[in-house]
Parts: C-alpha cells; structure tokens; sequence
C-alpha cells in the first residue's frame, strides 16, 4: 500500500482535530492503515519543552513533518492536524513529504469570529486578557495558505459533512491510496 | 507487510551505525521497507537542543522508541542505532513497539578497551581530557542489557560477518518479516 499525508492547518477551535478524526475514522473503515498526528499528542511525545515562538513552533512543525514523511513512506495514510501558521513551515513539510508521497492540505477556514465563539478551552479568552501571549489570531498571525488542496468552510456545516467533504477530495488527489 | 524493528545498542565507536547500515543494506536487497533511525541523524530532526544529561537521553530515546513504533505498524523494519544506555529507556521502548509488531535487541558488546582503541572521532580522548562530560563508559554509567535477543562479540569478526549473525537472527524472529 502506498501512503499519503493529509494535512490540516488552520485556527485554534477551527475544527481541525474533530474533523481529522472523522477522517481517520472514515479510511480506517475501508481497511486503510491510518496514523494520527495530532498537535497536542505531539507535543507530548515529540516536542515536550518545545514553546509557542516562532522558532519552537517551527522546530514542532519540521518535526512533526519529518515523522509524517516516514510514515507515508512506509505505507500508512497520515492525518496531521496542526495550527501550522506559518506558511514557510508548511511547506518545508510538503517538500519533504513530496520526495516520496501525495501531501494534500487542508486549510479549516473557519473565521477567527466563529472560532472565538466556540472558544472550547477559554483561550482566545485569555489572550484577550494579556493571560498567555503569542497566541495565533490574536498576537501572533496565521499565515493563510495559497497552496491548500482543499479550502474547507465549516460554519453552517456538521463536521460529518465537512469529513465527507475532505473524504470526497482524497478520492479525487489520491484515488489508490484511500480505495476500500 | 507486517514490521519490526531491530534496536542495536552499545557503546560509542562499538560498531553500531556500520552493522546497522549493513542490514538494512541486506533487508532492502529483499525487497523489505526499511527505515533507519540513527542516533546521530535523530539528534538532527527529533530532539536538537537536547543535551546529554540522564533526563535528556532518557526523552531522546522516548522520542526514538515512539516514532520507531509507529513506523512499525505501518509496516516498516525499522533499524535503529543509538547507544541508549539505560535499561529502563530501553525497556519503555521494547513495551511500546511490542504493542504491535516485534522487538529485537541487538547488544553490541564490543569491549570498552577496543571502543577506546578505535576512538575514530577522538571522544573517549576528550572524555578522558575532561573536555567533554557524560560519557558513556567514562562518567556517564552503560547499562548492559540483561533482555538482548543478540549479544554479539565484534572483535575479531569483519563488520559484514556480524551483520550477517544479526540477519540470521532475525530470521528466527521475525521469519515473516524479512523473508525475501
């Protein structure tokens, strides 16, 4: 079997992990080997000690992007779900997933309003409050990307839908690799 | 394609990297994925900035056993190099991979007195010197593994007639895995 790594970037609260699951849970249901790469899971077993400046959020994203390209390599389809702000980061993943494999990124444009409003763990809260600093959206920027395979707008959509959405594209980008 | 991984621990200069390169040079000759994680290499992508101290060695080789795990239950032999001193790192590592696929450790137990004569990079001098601290086998303990598949005696035996011990070893265990 031939891997792949589908990448998700985008806000905190974008919906990015949910999706990501119903994802996995999706291609596993077709006999897929699927290998999840959560950013806080990540953090705990890749990146512990690593902050949040640029230099570390860097440093966790090559990280991350180099375990993905293995991964993919050896024939497992990646779900990665990862603020990734920045632009430069994101690509040096898809440059060292590309030597051997489909990368395909997924931007969860969901609207830093919207995100705001869910706001699940009170962050965006406490970085209005000045309680935690360089937080992405607030004061520290995310960089959109002009390269993603998908554009996924959540709002008014069930994360069903959106999954079936991502599901949909990886039948188009990466058709053997997620066949049942 | 079910895999595995093949850990060789030892002291510096013991022959670790080269034995290692020689059996994944023979897994791929058979048409096996392999995927070697070098202690060296790892240094550069999973763990920069962590130094030598029993804490950092201990995450550095959490990091290795989390990622070589993973890449076994895609599928790979996964051949890992590092001198990972301590019995306790090691058997975190052994429980973690045994989750899904074999685990076969490969002791290179090459004497300290010959490790001391070879000194290829000057290092055993250095520690010697004082220049560098934390030296495994100098001040820094090596803890012999009571639990190896493999405890293999290097001196007096080219580094292709030890590679080829450990590929008839694993033929033992993992006869599926490296079948040609």
């Amino acid at each position: 079997m031939s891997g792949f790594v589908v990448w998700f970037t985008g806000l905190s609260a974008a919906g990015k992990s949910t999706i990501a699951g119903l994802v996995a849970q999706e291609l596993e249901a077709r006999g897929v080997l699927v290998d999840r790469l959560d950013g806080d899971i990540v953090r705990t077993h890749l990146s512990k000690g690593l902050g949040f400046s640029k230099e570390d959020r860097d440093t966790n994203i090559e990280r991350i992007g180099w375990v993905a390209s293995r991964l993919a390599r050896a024939g497992a389809a990646v779900v990665v779900s990862a603020i990734s702000p920045y632009d430069e980061a994101r690509r040096k993943a898809r440059a060292l997933v590309e030597e051997h494999s489909p990368f395909v990124l997924v931007h969860v444009a969901t609207s830093i309003e919207e995100c705001e409003r869910r706001d699940p763990k009170g962050l965006y809260a406490m970085a209005h409050a000045g309680e935690i600093h360089g937080f992405t959206g607030i004061d520290d920027p995310y960089e959109e990307p002009r390269d993603a395979e998908l554009t996924l707008h959540t709002e008014g959509r069930t994360p069903e839908e959106s999954a079936a959405i991502v599901v949909a594209r990886l039948e188009e980008l990466a058709p053997d690799e997620v066949a049942a």
